[in-house]
């Protein structure tokens, strides 16, 4: 191949991995709102196909992986490039467990609805999940607009998802006090929280590898005003 | 560098790799145990340093991921040795993941031994922490040894985890049914067993990453037979 020849590749490989991975976003972030709306309709022979989907998710991992490999095997990026496909190659680790959380959320609506002898507690999760989802498509746009200063914001929202869960864990105990009954209907809802909390979780990693594929500073683990300063340099 | 000298850099630097992978290993499983420990001795002042000693764990993520761009960028390695590089970013994620756990079983340690006014439950939670800590050295001991047939085993060892924890979420809902006022320290008790199935989970992770290191056939996501099928061949 000539020079021009291998960067016209370069670039479309590139491109490729960039849509794919978004493609696999948007598959796992139907699978988590499915999975919140089967928990809220019951509908189970719509949780068994969220249940089902979850391989579709794997796939996408497995081969986003060879992919990346193949990429910098062939065709031997360097700086922001590489940068970006070792971003890739975490990101798609995070949107896979993303699915695990969906799938996990649909096993829970399985389990509360399956039983109508349980005493489910009325308890809202909808709205944090919401910011979840709003995360993810906010980390996920960063991402493919190679825009780093969204991070921040996607940051703070994994606050808030944060302290709901725990608002949420403290709503669950006053019930399972007050009515025995509802001791193992209330588990089953606290995983769901904690499963749209570490979705949370992942959005927020997610974000943060986006700052270091624009920036190639690596801002996990230095808190939420230490990355404000980041990004405003 | 001449052709000799790149080879011998290049060996250098991987067994350096290497070797830093082990030593994070070396100190997550040493949290992951710590955290067990001050769960069961109440001691807060230990209790309160694996907390603080997070921050190392996630030192060594950031360090070793750079460490691993590095050599794509500076060295270019290509299969087997590209396939050991990209293994290493994913092993450190699950590893910092570990960390996280055993941070979180410190923080429910805290909890639990704070209040001295709380019923907790008796429950036994170490035989599963012990199989996960089995787990997590067989996997790093495949990574060092570059032997995938370790990888089996601790699939399966896997599932008995996650019984364990099942079986653990029966009886403290039992505990707590029984007995409401243990309601409250049941729930950071399930999830110290919910952090120590995780990192059952983690560890099976760095097992499937070694088989894809070896093999170079991916072998998440394939199930227990199939796995076993893959490594007879």
């Amino acid at each position: 191949m000539s020079q021009q020849h291998i960067l016209k590749k370069f670039d479309t490989d590139l491109e490729d991995l960039r849509s794919r991975v978004l493609a696999m976003g948007g598959l796992v972030e139907q699978q988590f709102l499915r999975a919140m709306g089967g928990l809220e309709s019951g509908d189970l022979s719509a949780i068994e196909q969220i249940i089902a989907n979850d391989h579709l998710v794997n796939r996408h991992e497995v081969e986003l992986d060879e992919a990346c490999t193949h990429i910098i095997a062939r065709l031997q990026p360097t700086a922001v490039d590489l940068r970006m496909v070792m971003t890739v190659v975490k990101i798609i680790t995070d949107l896979e467990r993303i699915g695990d959380e969906a799938k996990k959320i649909a096993k829970m609506a399985r389990a509360l609805h399956s039983d109508n002898l349980r005493s489910v507690p009325h308890i809202e999760l909808r709205s944090t999940a919401n910011i979840a989802v709003t995360m993810l498509r906010k980390s996920l746009d960063a991402f493919a607009r190679v825009d780093e200063t969204v991070s921040y914001e996607v940051a703070r929202q994994d606050r808030e998802v944060d302290a709901s869960f725990k608002a949420t864990m403290r709503q669950l105990i006053t019930f399972m006090m007050e009515d025995p009954r509802t001791i193992s209907s209330s588990l089953d809802l606290l995983f769901v929280a904690r499963a749209i909390e570490r979705i949370g979780d992942h959005a927020k990693n997610i974000a943060e590898y986006v700052v270091y594929m624009v920036k190639g500073r690596d801002v996990r683990h230095i808190g939420l005003e230490a990355l404000e300063k980041e990004l405003s340099q």
